[in-house]
C-alpha cells in the first residue's frame, strides 16, 4: 500500500490508490512526448483567458512565463516526472504551481483534462504529419528523378511473377511512385480532420466560464473549433483514419520491399542495392543481405497492428470519456516514429538503386515475353485473336522444349506454326519495339515515362503547396 | 480429370485443369455480381475503339446490341453460368461470340482481364458508394431532426460510465452525428480516388492499339485514365480505402449499439425501442430484445476482419497482378451489403427512439452531476480551485453516507463543508441551470444545441452537394 | 410493414416486426447448414428426455421419427426455409410440429435455442476438425514420401534470399513437413476443447426439468457436460481458438506458396508444377501461372479477418447470450471452407512437385554457398573464427569481381587470402561434401534427412491414433 | 557516414554501414532484455562444445565464468550496450572477448545467431509462461473462493442486457473462472512447443562440428532438439500461439471489466471497487472511475494489435531466416508485459469485489425474471408451452403497462391470463425458488454452486501439477 493518492481528485476517497495500480495506470511513461504541445495549448488557453477576463494579464503573462521555462527546463532533462501526478498535464501543472504559486491553479480553469489530452494529441499529430508529408516528398520526388534517367532501361514485366511482357524500368519506379502519391492525398486528406480545436469541451459538456473557443482555435492554428463537446473528448478517429493511412503506405513500401529483395537476390540480379544500406552474417562470410528493405517489410506487421489496435479499442465504448482511451497513444507514437523512420530509410536508399540493365535485358529477352506481340502481328496480318493465341501458345510450347526464345527462332522454324509469318515479324519481337509501341497515357513506352515523369514532378509540387495552405 | 480446359489459354497446355482446381480458382460465384458494370465497360470500351478506328461502326453496333440483350438475358436469369469459364468476362464474352459471331471475339482488343476487372470494380464500388452515401445522409438528417425535437431534453452525461455531468439528450444526439460527418466526409474523399479510369494498362504494359483513353474515361463518368499501366492493375487501394472508412463507421455504429443496448436495459430505462425492431425469446416470455443494435454491434467485427483481409492480401506482393488479387472482391461485397444493411436499420430506427424524460431526468438529478457546478460556484465565492474541489469531493463522500443528493441536502448541512456557500447556492444546484450555463459552441445548452443542429443541417446539404458534383 | 410476427414470442409485443429488420436478423440463409447437426442434438435430446421420464417413449419415438424423416426431405431438397422462422432451430420444429403434431412442441422442454445453436456449432465444428485433419495428414504423407526421395538433391538454401548454405529439397520439404506438425498438434488441442456439451444450460441459468446431462453427452460422443451454464451460452473461444490454428496453418501454406511462386519462376526455375494445377492468360500466350499457390497465399488474408473478426465481436461483451454472437457463424464456416479446399489443393499438389535438379544444383554452386565451409576449414587449421570469416569475406569480395565461385579458383589464387590453405580446401569447397558433414539431427545431411522422414511417418500415425482415441 | 561498420561481418563489404540504418536495423535497445537467457544458452553450448571435445575443459570454464561475471555487471548496470554492435548476442560476446580474449570468440562455434536467438526467446518465453500461469491461478483461485462465499446471493442474469432468469452471483463468477480455466489449458498446451531446442541448427542448415544436441537439450531443461534446422530458424509458431492465447484471454478479461464498469455504474449498482483500485477527476469532484477494469478492457486492442502483427510478419516469408523476423520481439515482450500487469491487477482486485446483495436482489425482482418459471407451472398444469409462453407474454405487457411484477399482482389479476393458476403459483415466483430448481450440473441453484467451487478447485490444483511435470 502506498501514499500515492493523487491529491488533486482525493477528497471523496477513504483510501489510497494502490501501488501497483498507479503504476498501471499512469500514462507519464508515454504521454511525457507531448510535453512542447501540451505546453503551446496551454499557452493559447491562458492567453484565451486572458482575452475574456478570466485571468488578468498579469496573471497570463506569470502563467506563460512559468510554462516557457518549464519547457527549457524539460528540454535540459531537469525535470523529475512522477508517477503519482498520473500524467504530463498533473506533471507539468504541478511544476507550475511550484513554480508560480496559487496563480498556476487557474490556468485549469474551463478546461479538463479530456480536451486537455485531445489537443496536445491533435496538435503534436499535426506536427508529425508534417514531417511525414516532407519525408514522402523526398522519396517521391528521388524516384521521379531515378525513373527519367531508367526511362530507356529494359526489364521484364511480371505477373504472376512470370514474365509477361517487357516494360521499362523508370515505368516500374513510377508505378511506386503512383501509390505513394495515393498516400500523400490521403495524408492531407487526414491533417483537414486532425486540425480541429477540442479545448473547450472540457469533461464533456463544456464549461461555464464565458471561454472563446474561436480565439484558442486561431492562436493555435486550428481551422476551427469542434461541434460537440461530446463527441470532442470522445473521438480518437484522427488516430484511426491516421494508422489507416499508415498501414497502406507500409503496405505500398513492403511491395517495394519485395521486389528489391528479389531483384538483390542471385537468381534476379536486377539491381544492386549500396553497401551501405546492407548487412552481413556472423557465420557465413560471404553474405550481404537487403536488411532495410526486409525489415520495412516486416513492419508493415506492426502498424497493421496498430491500426486493429485502434479499431478495437474503440468498438462499441459508451460516450463520452473512458480510461480505455488511454490505450491510444502508444499505437500511435509507434505508427509515427515506424512511418517516419522507413520513408526516411527508403528516402536515402532509393536514388542509390543500381540498376544492372544487361541483367534486366536478358532476363526480358528470356520468357517470352514478347508472346503477345507475336500474337497482335497475326491479327494485323487477319488471324482471329483466338486463333493467334493458340497459335503462338504452339509456338511458346515448342520453344520450352527447344531452349529458345521466339526471337531465337529461324523464319521457318515460326512458318511451322502459321504461313502468315513473313519476315517483318522479327520487328515485333525486338524488346525496344515492344515497348516503344506502347505509346499513350500510362503506358510504358519512353516517351510515356518521361512525360509522366514530368507530370509526376507537377503533381507533388501542388500537392506540397496545398499542405502550406491547408 | 476433366476436359474443363479453357480454351482461350490451352494452346501452351499438355493437360486439361484439374476438375477441383478449376472449381477452386473461378471467380464466377462471387464476380457475377458485377455484370451490370462489365457491360458498361466493355460498351464504353466498344465505342472508343470505333472513335479511333479499331473496330468499324457496324461492329460496334453489332457487339453493343449483343451486350445490351445479355444484360437482359441476365436479369431475367436466363444465363446459366460456367465455372470452365472461370470469371464474369469470359462468361459475357463467350455468350456474346455464341450470339454475334466472330466479331464479339474483337471486343477483347486492347485490353486485359486485368484491366477489364479493374475497371469492373470500380464502376461497381462508386455506384455503391452513392448508396452508401445516401442511407448516411438518411441517417444522418433524422439524428439531427430528432436532436433538435430533444434539445431540452436533460439526461446524465457520463465520462468512465459513472454519472459526470447533465447534458442535454440532443446534444447526445448530435454527438452522434457529428461521427458520421466525418465519416461521410472520408466516403467522399475516398469516392475521388475510386474515380480513376483502369481501361487501357492492359495486362500491365499498355497496349499497341492507338486506344483513346481520355474518351473511355469520358464515356463511363470517370475523372481522368490513371496514370501508369503496372500501378493500374495492381491497385487495391481503393478497397483497402472504402473497407477502412467502412470499419470507422462501423465502429461509430457500434458505439451508438452500445448505449441504445444500455439504455434500453431495465437498469437505465433511458429510451424504448419500438417493438417493430426488437424481438423476442422462445423461452422467456417477458423478453423484448433490441436485436437490432446488438446485431450492428456484432457486424463491427466483420468489418473490422475484411479490412484485416485485404491488408494482408496486399502486403508483399511483387507486382503487378497476381492470382492472389481475386481474393479482393468477396470482402469488399460483404463490407458493401453489410454497410447498407445497417444504415438503412440504423436510419429507419433512429427517428423512431422514444426517449423517457423523467427516468433520464431522475438519472441525472441522482449521482452528484452538478458536483462541479458547485466547485465552480465556490471558485467564483473566492476559493481556489483545488480547495473548492476537495471541500466538494468530501460533501459527496458525505451524500454517499446519507443517500443524498447534493440538492437534496440542507443549507446547514452544505455549510459543514464551506461557509462561504450561501442560500443562492441551490440555483447552480438545479439540472437546467447546469446545462444552461455551457452556452459557447459544442457546449450542451439548449440553444447551442438548436444552433449546432442547424448547422448540421446546412453542412449536410453541402456535402449531399459535394457528391453530386465530385 | 408486414405480418411477420414469430408467433413463438409474439405476446408480449404489440406490433409485428418490420419486414427488413426480419430479414437483416435471420440467420436461417447461414446456419441452414446445420442441418444435420441440429437434427442429431434434438435427437439426443429428446432420448434423454425419455430416459428421465420427460417423454414417454412413445413421444419420443414419433418425435425421432420426425426428424428423421425432416432430414431426408431436407437431404432431397424438399423444405423451404422461412425467414419469418428465424432460425434452424424454429424452421425444423415448425416442421416437426406440422408432420407430428402437439408432440413436436414438447422437444424444447428443458432447453433454450441459447444451448442448442452451441451444441450444433460444437457437433458440426467436431466433424469438421476431423475431415481437416484427414486432408492435413494427406498433405503430410505427401511431403515425407517426397522428401524421402528428394534426400539426395542438393539445391541453395537461403537466408535473405540470399544464398546461404546448400541444404537438400528432401530437407526443404521437411521444413514444411514439420510446421503441418505444429498445425496437427494444435488442432487436436482445439479438438478437446470442443468436444464438451452446452445441452442443459438452456437459456443461461440451467432448467428446471429433472434432466440427466451425462446421458446426453455419452449419446452425442462429447467427453463431458459443460460446468457453467452462463458460461456454455457465452462461449465462444471454441470458434477463435479454431480460426487462430487456421491462421498459422494459412500463414505456413503462404510461405509454401511463396516459395512455389518463386521456384516456378523463370529466374529460379527449380520445380515444375504440373499443367493441371496452374492457368494460363487470355491475352498472353506464354504464359503459365501458378494460380495454386499463389490463390491459397491470398486466401491467408481472409483467415486472418475472420479471425480479427471474431475476436472483435467477443471484446466487452457482457454475460450471458447477446445477438452479436449470431455472427460467429458465418466467419467459421468460411474458414473451414478455406482451409479444406486449401489442404485439399495442396495434398493433390504437393506430391506432383517435380524438382530440376540441374538448376537447383547450378544455383547452390553460385553464390558463394560454401563460404563458411571455407570458414570451417581454416578454424581447423588452426586460425580464429573471427580471422578465418575475414579471410574468406575478402575471397568473396575477389570473387565477385572476377565472376568466380570459390571452387573454380585455383590454389594459388585462395593462398592469396590465406598461405594455411592446401590442396585439400577443394574437398570441403564441394557441395556434395557440405550437406553431408551437417550429420546431426535436425542437420541437412541425406542420411538424417531419410531418418527424420522415417520419424516423422511415425510422429503422423501416432497423431491420427490419437485423433481416433480422444 | 559512420564507422559502424560491424567488424563480424565487413570483410567482403566497400563502406561502412550508414549511421541511420545501423540504429534503424539495430535490435539491443529491445532484445536486451534477453541477456539472461543469452547467457544461460551460451553457458549450456560452451558444456556441450567441452563434452564433445570441441572446448577443453579450461577453455569452457574460462568461458562459463566470463558469462557469468558478465551477468553480474549487467545486474548492476555496469555494461554500456552498443548500437554498432547490432544485438544482445554481439554486445555480450564483444564483452567475453574483452574479457578472457581469444578464448571467448570460440563460443561461437557450431552455431550462429539464427538459432540462438531462437533459443533465447524460447528460454525467455518459457518462464514467462511460468509467471503468466501463476498469477492465472492467482486470478483464478480468487474467484473461485469468492463464488464459493456468494454462492447464495441472487442477481438478475442478462441475455441481450435485458433481465432474463435469476442466477446467484457466485454462479456467474464461476462462469469467469471457467473462461480462465480454458486459458490455462491453452497456456500449457502452448507451452509443450515452446519447449523445444533450437541450438544445433546453426545458421539454417547445421553444422559440420560434432555437435551434441541432446545434451544442450538436457541441460538447458527442453525436452527434444527440434527436428528441421531450415524450419527451426524460420520458424516464429510459438510467439503467434502465445499472442493469440493472450488474446482469448484479454477477450475474456475485456468481458469481465465490461460487467465490472456496467455493475459499478449508477444504474446498476451491483459491486463496490475498494477505492484503491479506482481514481478520481481533476475537475469532477464526485467521480469515483474504475479505472482498473476500463485500461484492462482498453488493453484487449493492445494484444489483439500483436497477433495480427505477427501473423502479417510471418505472411509468405521464404525460408529460412529473413531480416523482417527481428520485428518478433517486440510484440512479444508487450503482450508478455500487458498479460502480466492485467493478471496481476484482476488476481489483486477480484477477492476485493464487494457485492450490494439489496440492489441485485431488487433488480432481479425487477423485470420479471420469473417469467419463464410461470410458463413452466401452467406447462406442469397441462397447458402447451407455446400457449404458456402466450399467456405469460400477456401477463408481462399487463405487468409493464402497471408498473408491477408479477409477483407483485394479486391472484386475481394473474387468473385474468389463465384460469389453471392457484395460489401456489407464488412459490414459483419467488427468487429463491427459480434458482433452487435450476439443480443440475452446470446449473445456478447454489448446491451447485458450491460442488462447481469445489471441481473447480481440484482442477486447478491438477492444471498447477501439470505445469510442474510439463
Amino acid at each position: 500500500m502506498t501514499q500515492a493518492t493523487n491529491q488533486s481528485w482525493g477528497g471523496r476517497f477513504s483510501e489510497p490508490t494502490d501501488a501497483f495500480v498507479a503504476a498501471f495506470t499512469a500514462s507519464i511513461p508515454f504521454d511525457k512526448r507531448l510535453y512542447h504541445h501540451d505546453i503551446r495549448g496551454s499557452i493559447a488557453h491562458a492567453t484565451m483567458l486572458a482575452r475574456v477576463g478570466v485571468l488578468t494579464d498579469d496573471e497570463r503573462d506569470l502563467i506563460v512565463d512559468g510554462l516557457n521555462a518549464i519547457e527549457t527546463e524539460i528540454e535540459r532533462g531537469d525535470i523529475e516526472w512522477s508517477i503519482a501526478l498520473e500524467d504530463i498535464h498533473m506533471n507539468i501543472e504541478a511544476r507550475l504551481t511550484d513554480k508560480i504559486g496559487i496563480t498556476g491553479k487557474k490556468l485549469h480553469t474551463g478546461r479538463s483534462r479530456n480536451d486537455q489530452i485531445a489537443t496536445d494529441i491533435r496538435l503534436y499529430l499535426r506536427d508529425e504529419i508534417d514531417a511525414v508529408a516532407a519525408e514522402l516528398s523526398r522519396l517521391r520526388s528521388g524516384l521521379i528523378e531515378l525513373a527519367d534517367r531508367e526511362a530507356d532501361t529494359i526489364m521484364p514485366g511480371f505477373t504472376h511473377l512470370q514474365t509477361a511482357q517487357p516494360v521499362t524500368f523508370g515505368h516500374h519506379l513510377l508505378a511506386w511512385q503512383e501509390m505513394l502519391t495515393r498516400d500523400h492525398e490521403r495524408l492531407l486528406d487526414c491533417r483537414k480532420r486532425v486540425n480541429v480545436l477540442p479545448l473547450g469541451a472540457a469533461a464533456l459538456a463544456g464549461t461555464t466560464y464565458p471561454i472563446d473557443r474561436h480565439v484558442t482555435a486561431e492562436l493555435l492554428g486550428f481551422e476551427r473549433p469542434s461541434e460537440n463537446s461530446l463527441d470532442t473528448v470522445s473521438d480518437r478517429d484522427f488516430a484511426i483514419e491516421f494508422t489507416a493511412f499508415a498501414s497502406i503506405l507500409l503496405m505500398h513500401l513492403s511491395r517495394m520491399s519485395e521486389e528489391m529483395v528479389l531483384w538483390a537476390s542471385a537468381q534476379f540480379d536486377f539491381v544492386d542495392l549500396p553497401d551501405r544500406f546492407c548487412t552481413g552474417s556472423s557465420i557465413m562470410p560471404q553474405k550481404k543481405n537487403p536488411d532495410v528493405p526486409e525489415l520495412v517489410r516486416g513492419k508493415t506487421g506492426r502498424v497493421y497492428g496498430h491500426l486493429m489496435s485502434l479499431l478495437t479499442l474503440m468498438k462499441s465504448q459508451p460516450l463520452a470519456y473512458n480510461k480505455d482511451n488511454q490505450e491510444d497513444k502508444e499505437p500511435l507514437f509507434d505508427t509515427l516514429d515506424t512511418v517516419k523512420g522507413c520513408l526516411r530509410a527508403f528516402a536515402d536508399m532509393a536514388p542509390a538503386l543500381v540498376a544492372k540493365p544487361d541483367n534486366m535485358l536478358e532476363a526480358a529477352r528470356r520468357g517470352f515475353s514478347t508472346a503477345t506481340d507475336l500474337a497482335d502481328y497475326l491479327v494485323r496480318a487477319g488471324v482471329a485473336f483466338r486463333d493467334a493465341h493458340e497459335i503462338v501458345g504452339k509456338a511458346v510450347a515448342y520453344g520450352i522444349e527447344q531452349g529458345k526464345d521466339l526471337s531465337e527462332m529461324s523464319l521457318d522454324e515460326l512458318k511451322r506454326f502459321s504461313d502468315v509469318i513473313g519476315g517483318d515479324v522479327f520487328e515485333v519481337l525486338t524488346l525496344e519495339g515492344s515497348v516503344a509501341a506502347r505509346n499513350h497515357i500510362g503506358g510504358t513506352a519512353p516517351d510515356q515515362v518521361r512525360a509522366a515523369a514530368q507530370r509526376a514532378r507537377d503533381a507533388l509540387a501542388t500537392l506540397q503547396e496545398r499542405r502550406h495552405v491547408a
